[in-house]
């Protein structure tokens, strides 16, 4: 993968993800809160990504690079590895294009998130979970069968599809926003957030959060080289344990405002939170922008916020707050 | 209270309604899920009004109520006997008019739910939890004060407010509803609903569910006269406990299509099948007509059908599928 050579997905081209993707994905609605307004002293709007397609905003990535291959290159099938939401965005993108996919799942996958995609038809290869082990697999699939990968956060189209979640944001939010926060993980809803604010003028300013169990992009962002991320990754946030790729990292600083952290603890609260306030199920991801707020790593008092709730995927027999 | 001889609401009175209560009341989402349509053969539109404010649809019953109160009325204040959401919801309208309300409310009433009406700056007057003793401590303060009593579901101001869901549902549903499900407890909202469905035509059917274990309305419904609570009530359901309202029953027999009974097994399965399929944080009451149809009480194959998904106040530490 040279993905460091990529040019930056355009405005356009989120335009054309839009189009592309809309008969296969939900234009999510906007939720806010009276009770989350006055805590904060700021506006927030809620971009419920948690009710999208497969419960994660993962959907529109994945529609839009498959829907956007070309007949020949389709006919081949698609590869990807995840453990995660984007495994089953990708093989329900490729089932909804009756083209074959292979997923390349660790097998500490967790059981649901297994059985979801099997169930959509995909063919599933376990192997052991490092980021190796997967990349090596799905390299070996892509040279044998001549299918096309979608890589989880990568690939411009991803990326692109992604960044319709904030040209939708942006269209809908009942008052005009200064600033964007969405959780970063391996980058593609980050960087796609920021094509689509750095379009505007005056741009709105794009925050990415992170854990600070996961600081990958927060360090990388302040010192302006890729850092891997530090292992083993001690964070309840399943989704957001991989480190960038170099596009989303080139993305990210050309146009993000800030990469702020919170601690599980505040995770832990923001997701309760949520769950409480905006009567949401969310994954312990998409906590980590209120759990900045919560703690102060930004400090929104005054200002109108899009915060993107990016996934619902969670283990209702293990939620964190338990006794 | 002679409630039995007031005139039913009328569709003008649910749209009069609609539009004085509109800069209060949020316009819910309607959501959907593939899943549980491929699950029940159905096309199923679920009207969120777990994201109303206070976090359910009593906020609009409750404010149609007080906004329509005369001044000279308004002034001398509100008084209702509540437990749950509909004193919460006269706490924030009464707040909104800046006018006086006193909430009788039992002893055993949830923490959360006194904090919350404390907060809204309403009076509370604790009373034993019972019935008689709510109406007499509520009947003695409208004496003493000539504050207006606004019932929780007997009052027609009350009724064409909450009508005012299946008006929303009705004109923002993707498809044609052959059917609206509702919970019944004390019978506002389904009255509520039986009137915009009724103004229809052809009319859409309009469905009671209620616990097993509640079953008042069902009992009601099929012989024709106003049953009582059988009591202690053993549900789950802590908002469908009490009996109809005589104008709620008089709607109920003039316009409902069927009233059927869940498990309670079966309401906490569908409880969490909402939380899990549609990423919603509900109460037990409002997944009575989702359990319902998981126990094949009313057909739902090849209808289109909406579903109110009336409250989400529900303590997270104590979700019914705990180990």
């Amino acid at each position: 993968m040279t993905m460091a050579a990529a040019p930056f997905p355009a405005l356009a081209d989120l335009k054309a993800a839009q189009a592309r993707i809309a008969p296969h994905v939900r234009r999510t609605p906007i939720l806010a809160s009276e009770t989350l307004d006055a805590r904060f002293g700021a506006r927030l709007f809620f971009k419920c990504e948690n009710f999208q397609r497969i419960g994660a905003f993962k959907a529109r990535g994945a529609f839009n690079a498959i829907l956007a291959l070309a007949g020949d290159a389709a006919r081949c099938g698609v590869v990807t590895h995840s453990s995660g939401n984007h495994a089953l965005a990708v093989a329900l993108a490729a089932a909804t294009r009756q083209i074959p996919a292979t997923i390349v799942m660790p097998k500490t996958a967790p059981e649901p998130k297994r059985l979801g995609v099997a169930r959509l038809g995909a063919r599933i290869v376990e192997v052991e979970p490092t980021l190796a082990a997967r990349e090596a697999a799905a390299a070996a699939i892509v040279a044998a069968s001549g299918a096309t990968l979608v890589h989880p956060f990568a690939d411009p189209a991803v990326i692109a599809g992604q960044g319709t979640v904030a040209l939708e944001l942006l269209a809908d939010s009942p008052l005009p926003l200064d600033a964007i926060l969405c959780p970063v993980g391996g980058g593609g809803l980050l960087a796609g957030t920021c094509i689509a604010a750095a379009a505007l003028a005056p741009p709105v300013r794009v925050i990415g959060a992170e854990p600070a169990a996961a600081d990958d992009a927060a360090r990388g962002f302040r010192c302006g080289i890729l850092q891997p991320q530090v292992l083993p990754v001690a964070t309840i946030c399943d989704g957001l344990t991989t480190a960038m790729s170099p596009l989303g990292f080139a993305i990210m600083r050309a146009h993000a405002h800030d990469v702020v952290t919170a601690s599980e603890a505040a995770i832990v609260e923001a997701m309760r939170l949520v769950f409480e306030e905006l009567k949401c199920v969310i994954e312990p991801s998409c906590a980590v922008p209120l759990a900045a707020l919560i703690e102060g790593a930004w400090d929104a008092r005054g200002a109108t916020v899009g915060i993107i709730l990016t996934g619902g995927n969670v283990d209702l027999d293990r939620l964190p707050w338990r006794r």
